[in-house]
């Protein structure tokens, strides 16, 4: 497992982009919108890490509801690895709980998928797999 | 800036780390107490990049606190700089809040500087500069 990317909800994707490329000094190298999990993304690579800004798309957003309830800030971190189903199956075995069935679709063309914050110490972990 | 690590709040170190050691697959690569933040730390390096794990030191640490406020979960991520006196002047200048006024010990025996989650999206930032 390698770190992929650090995940932060905001209220406005274009003010964050431009303030977190002025910090960090990375580039966006992605930018789309992932319907299945009701959000738009803007990636930010720093020495090999990204930032992935999340903005809630609608109110049933669940960003959008995030941030309604915690306000804007740290939301998950995401792991790469090369095969998602079978480390899925090996972190469930650990005890960690699910969010959903099945990988889904993420940003960069990834499969992905996520354990419950309260399985990983508040955390929510995304597993992520990318395209060869 | 290059990510160093990604620090979480919890309640009982020692269940957290057999936890995070056995989901990610890292080794512990520091174990101490940093009194000027009230907290003990364990360090897990994962490819590169660390989970610290925060447990507060008495009901005044901030940790403590912190898990009392919003429960266990994502607390800061602290990006390795080479020149601290530097990189805090860059980023005050970008309107980032300095948390201090000066940098202070950290895990690892590094100098850390924080700025407020306010002026970063709700994100804690911590900058860190390693002993060579």
């Amino acid at each position: 497992m390698r770190i992929d990317h650090v995940a932060v909800a905001v209220k406005d994707l274009d003010s964050a982009v431009e303030l977190f490329t002025k910090v960090f000094g990375g580039e966006v190298t992605w930018r789309g919108r992932v319907e299945e999990q009701g959000v738009e993304v803007v990636r930010i690579t720093v020495n090999g890490v990204d930032w992935e800004l999340l903005g809630g798309i609608g109110e049933d957003s669940p960003v959008t509801r995030f941030i309604e309830r915690r306000g804007e800030g740290l939301h998950h971190v995401s792991f790469r690895v090369d095969d998602i189903e079978s480390e899925v199956e090996r972190l469930k075995s650990l005890g960690l709980k699910p969010v959903s069935e099945k990988p889904t679709k993420g940003s960069k063309n990834s499969l992905i998928f996520f354990f419950h914050p309260k399985s990983l110490r508040g955390v929510l972990l995304e597993l992520c797999q990318h395209p060869e």
